[in-house]
């Protein structure tokens, strides 16, 4: 298979699995929780997996391999920085409301906050998901940016960002953990060691969120679906984009193994 | 300062971080938990944490990063192979010694296996590990490997190797969270809510952790501290360190960002 069509083989398990963790994490609160409201009590406390999962996950991690999908490579460098910064913000959005959800209902149930592992790495997410955009922000959209910031700036970024998306999925299973001991113990339904049907579901939506991070991170490592070099930075791609890929994946030398 | 100089600087929080990993852990066990046997008692259990966290995330990591040491660039592949997959093998047994210590306990105590999120997601860490090890073996270290299978495994290995070491950190961060949710709740003491001094201490080495596996990260992410390739796998690679270096960060395609 062509560069292209293997890129696209691993990009629909990324996009179709994305999809699959938004719907079941909605039917988890849906089915099992009451559904949604935003009033302080527990149905305000459903939207906090919904939107964790929805902004730190799924969307953070499709603007994350935006870069890698061929058909932006003949297009100005900018106009996909500007995507992929705005979905970045709308991402950090969605996690900041996610987090409103959760202390709403804490101050409205008199429920202490932030004393959990799983609370204190999820802030740390948060806190550095916003710094990042920022940084990116400064560093590779404000035209005054020095380009040797910016040329300093780009590895930190790349290694922070996939530092939140490992943060993200680790706040994400401790936090369903944690949801399930709480509300499968102290209701009156079956344990969460018997593993009813809540468990199962819940456990396998766990098992989905680590099989998106997971696809992301094997299209990052594939350095052929990079985004190839160009000198100025908002130049378009003229180039046809098979040749794009085989100039680049000759380019990079193989460590012999 | 120069890129030795500059691994070092990520290298030394490795090991130390490391290190503190595997005292901190075996401090939590023995200071709040009553110590260590092997008697199907609460006392194997406390070995569950250290052999996890000593296998799957500090000997793990540190095998991980051993190709991006320096001094080892001077010296025989085959050679670094061979340590790189015994450290691996004894990471490997430690987790499984890890897994029986806590199966042992349960059965001993009628508790039931594999029901939370937490074991699903460790249990799938330590198959995928058996699975790598067998592989890289398959691949890397048998003569009458091809070496078409061993160029099309090396990608796969390195994406594996990275997504094990992320799904460590995920089943430990969970698997601390569970656990300080079951002791902090079940016994006389304070509940976990009034973040009493064992949630502190643990809470602080899930942080610890997260930390350790960020660095390694880092130090993976930067292209500059790979082993120089080398056309005949077992050669000894003659040239002096830094000229290594020099060679080969000016051969890589610089994206202009």
């Amino acid at each position: 298979m062509s560069p292209p069509v293997l890129f696209w083989v691993g990009y629909v398990p990324c996009l179709c699995s994305g999809l699959l963790c938004l719907l079941a994490v909605s039917f988890w609160s849906a089915r099992w929780h009451g559904g949604f409201s935003w009033d302080g009590s527990a149905l305000q406390f459903n939207w906090h997996p919904v939107l964790m999962v929805a902004g730190l996950v799924v969307l953070y991690g499709n603007a994350v391999v935006l870069f890698r999908v061929p058909f932006t490579w003949r297009q100005k460098k900018l106009t996909w920085k500007l995507v992929h910064g705005s979905l970045m913000l709308l991402a950090l959005l969605l996690s900041v409301l996610g987090l409103c959800a959760v202390f709403d209902n804490h101050r409205s149930s008199n429920i202490p906050d932030m004393y959990s592992l799983h609370s204190w790495v999820g802030i740390c997410t948060v806190i550095m998901f916003a710094f990042q955009w920022l940084l990116g922000l400064a560093g590779f959209l404000l035209p005054c940016s020095p380009p040797r910031f910016r040329s300093n700036l780009k590895p930190v970024h790349v290694w922070m960002g996939k530092a939140i998306l490992i943060l993200s999925l680790t706040s994400c299973i401790s936090g369903i953990n944690e949801q399930l001991f709480f509300t499968l113990t102290t209701q009156d339904g079956k344990p969460y060691n018997s593993l009813p049907a809540e468990a199962k579901f819940a456990n396998s939506l766990g098992l989905l969120i680590v099989a998106f991070v997971l696809v992301v991170f094997g299209i990052l490592s594939n350095d052929d679906w990079q985004r190839p070099e160009t000198h100025h930075e908002s130049a378009p791609v003229s180039m046809d984009e098979n040749s794009i890929v085989f100039r680049f994946s000759t380019s990079i030398p193989r460590v012999h193994v």
